[in-house]
């Protein structure tokens, strides 16, 4: 067999089954071998920004690894952007980048880069293969790699020649590294501040947000009256009816600082200590208060799982605290503003459905709204680069086809990745795509009074404007054959977001947006 | 003043008049900045990736540098796979690249990476600045290294914080580094290399295929009885009827090594020695005889200018060779082929016209094509990182709107950078998009084959295969308010094209191909 065929067996021995792929000429050994097994199915994306985002979305909602197939320093280039956010999840992901035959490198033809300076700034492993032999062994360990700890980016450079030289699957699947354990000192330590009388939050990330250990933490915080926050940008973030509800820290820095104001104490479940998005003139980088105590309890290393069960049982009188009940907000208005729209989404939202929220500046109030809905997931931009959520939702609803998405998707971060509608339509993806338009980069307007970099005028703000011409993503869905409704007034939307959830495949509903520019801050 | 103010007024004292601009929060004083001048005309593109192909496009006419911006490491790594071609085309681009504050650093926020390992990959030069004291001096060190030599990638990373904090202009303009002058001895060599009567090809690229150039080149060749060869992807060749032509290295390995197969000596002027664009199996990465002497005249780093000057006053009595000849092909089937649309592209030329092409598999014989059109401008995919043509386009606009633009354009490539479009909208762009829709990544069905990596099966070509769903390119084109066509016979897209030209402002033809899949590869 090729290199190809035995990075391939390796591959699926390890459990791989799904390659999010937009080969090239470099990686065609490996597409003829993914041609020729029914184990791995091959999910065409017309932009490696889609690949990256879908592999991500599919390792939130599966847990494990898809690979990737990128072509050179270029293509492995694109996929850069949402393989931040990736990292940032704590998404396991395998990257598979072409590279030129070893002997082609010194003649510097038009695509040769430096593969591994590029591939070296998201990875926690890289390799380049050294021959073609060296296949199996490196795709075992890439796996290992991606599932080591809460899931890594692992990425496999493979020279051409390596793909069409001859090879053996000589290694099996290869055992990742575990999480870490937290110490009983640490448990110790945490139970301490838990019962020292202070004004304490548990500041809740990564696997901490999932139902069963928020139930954990749900039983800690009625025993000792600690109040339960979530990380701001979750990757995935188990809520809704019947579940125990956080309040997540507001995205602005100001609001969080008044937020975070009462406490003395945080301690960190897989959560980093809370920082402001960017940094601003006159206002300080962290978030909690500077006399405010931050104990690390679990990293998002540790086995967080077992850490919360743990700490959970040392209060085994506590009745655990007041779960979610369904509750739907009225809709106030006949606008269509992100209080309305969260209103209409949460009345209909079906149990189990994934919520991918890039709505960025209409974020904050619609996960708002929907506090109270069915039980549901949702998934952030943990990594704040833009382009993720249409990808992230086609790679989740790769993941679990059982489960309905729920896109909730500005205009301005969607034309990104917007190629990722066309495998949603390949793919008959079960997802409605809630398509914010309000033909502006909104959230930069708030952004442009907030660095306080002087009286904007009407050609600075002409940068920041999306209406000069507004985008009709009614046909830009239709040009990718995925159903398409343009609504301008919520009853509209009612119907149609009803209409959409019910029916499986891929929808795309473009809401002509009342909201005024900007958004108020409190400070 | 502050910090951004400051490195505004430099780069326009050092010759800036543009502006491609993906901003984010962390770019809003220099947004601000640019709102307060006539000076700078910024453009607003949707994704980074168009940023950067419209810089090299802007750079490829102008000859000068525009300015990008780009929002941290995300927003910069967006655009890298466009700058790889950039480089490749020698094209000056200053990059302007927002950071979080200095201090912000260490919180680790979500937006933070190691920017200098992003730019550090594309740059010639780049510099992340100390003070806001910095920017000045950076600013025209940026401009003067990117117009260093042909045309250099500058890149300078700028702290949020240097922005808002005070600083002064005080640098002018610095001057670039020259190019370097060929020497007398190497004019000499090659001199004798000229008169010793072997069978010789003067391969040229860069500077040297201007209009200019390709006249001494002519007066060489015609003196001496040496070949003009052109590299396979020119930045910018000029061409068509009253201009020296020149015969272009074939793109795919073996019709190259048979192209070039008689030379027993080439000799460089402004291209590098040419090499295969892939390595294949069996198929050697040189495409030159092994025994082929290769001399290098001028590199792309030397006057090429004035080299090919002098060396062609070596000739005082050379009459120069054949100028093309007006020359329309005849239209030979009904059939939507590369050949027939070439033919009519070639027939409705304008004078001084600037064809973008990105057409791929299509690419090749609408060259062939247009060689007896009225003249224009050529310029190819150098770096052959694709989604650079409506990018480039987008550029060339900008930097001469007196021109008619001409984007041959496949669809695949088209997907990446389709954003592009919306810019074209916004600008009033004057170029016509001709959309080749074979609803296919065709070249890789070729490459396929020439991988040898096994009879395909019809799971392998579905990786390569753009018709399920077939994307509409009208609506996508309507959907950015480009007039747009769809076109399936040869008539139809005469009367289209026609109309096109003829009028200004963008437009795009949607062209279904009749050609079948694959094309016949002549060994």
């Amino acid at each position: 067999m090729n290199g190809a065929h035995a990075l391939l067996e390796t591959l699926m021995e390890s459990g791989i089954e799904v390659c999010f792929a937009n080969p090239g000429t470099s990686e065609m050994h490996l597409v003829t071998a993914i041609g020729k097994t029914d184990k791995v199915r091959p999910i065409l994306c017309l932009f490696e920004g889609v690949v990256s985002g879908a592999a991500d979305g599919y390792a939130r909602i599966s847990g494990k690894p898809a690979i990737t197939l990128l072509h050179l320093g270029p293509g492995y280039a694109n996929s850069m952007a949402n393989l931040h956010n990736a990292r940032r999840a704590n998404s396991a992901i395998v990257n598979i980048v072409g590279d030129h035959a070893v002997w082609h490198h010194q003649h510097d033809a038009p695509l040769t880069s430096d593969v591994e300076a590029h591939v070296k700034i998201h990875s926690h492993w890289f390799k380049t293969t050294t021959s073609a032999e060296d296949l199996s062994l490196a795709g075992a360990e890439a796996v290992a790699a991606s599932l080591s700890g809460p899931g890594k980016i692992a990425t496999l450079v493979v020279p051409a020649n390596h793909a069409w030289e001859a090879s053996s699957k000589s290694f099996d699947r290869i055992l990742p590294v575990p999480l870490d354990m937290v110490s009983d000192e640490r448990l110790e330590i945490t139970k301490r501040l838990l019962s020292n009388g202070k004004r304490t939050g548990l500041l809740l990330g990564g696997s901490a947000l999932r139902e069963q250990n928020l139930s954990y933490a749900g039983r800690i915080a009625s025993a000792t009256g600690a109040t339960l926050l979530s990380e701001t940008f979750p990757a995935r973030l188990q809520r809704g009816e019947g579940r125990v509800p956080v309040n997540r820290v507001p995205y602005f820095a100001e609001q969080a600082i008044d937020f975070l104001d009462e406490y003395e104490q945080l301690i960190l479940i897989g959560a980093p200590a809370p920082v402001a998005f960017f940094a601003y003139p006159g206002v300080k980088s962290t978030l909690y208060p500077d006399d405010c105590l931050i104990e690390e309890f679990a990293s998002a290393d540790d086995d967080v799982d077992h850490a919360l069960e743990r700490l959970s049982e040392s209060f085994p009188n506590s009745g655990g605290c007041a779960l979610q009940e369904y509750e739907v907000p009225d809709v106030v208005t006949q606008n269509l503003t992100p209080a309305t729209i969260g209103a209409v989404v949460c009345r209909h939202m079906k149990e189990d459905s994934i919520v991918v929220d890039e709505a960025i500046s209409s974020g904050l109030e619609l996960y708002v709204q929907t506090l109270g809905a069915k039980k549901h997931d949702w998934l952030a931009v943990t990594g704040g680069s833009i382009g993720y959520g249409l990808p992230v939702a086609l790679g989740a609803g790769i993941a679990d086809p059982d489960r309905k998405i729920i896109a909730l998707q500005a205009d301005g971060s969607a034309m990104y990745t917007l190629q990722a509608l066309w495998s949603m339509s390949r793919e008959e993806i079960d997802v409605v795509v809630v398509l914010l338009n309000n033909s502006s980069y909104n959230i930069l307007n708030v952004e442009l009074l907030r660095t306080r970099s002087g009286e904007p005028n009407s050609k600075t703000l002409s940068m920041l404007d999306l209406s000069d011409p507004v985008i009709d993503w009614v046909k830009i869905a239709q040009a990718m054959k995925v159903e398409a409704y343009k609504v301008s007034e919520i009853g509209e939307f009612d119907d149609k977001f009803s209409l959409a959830m019910g029916k499986p495949g891929p929808c795309l509903i473009e809401v002509i947006m009342s909201q005024e520019i900007g958004q108020p801050i409190k400070r």
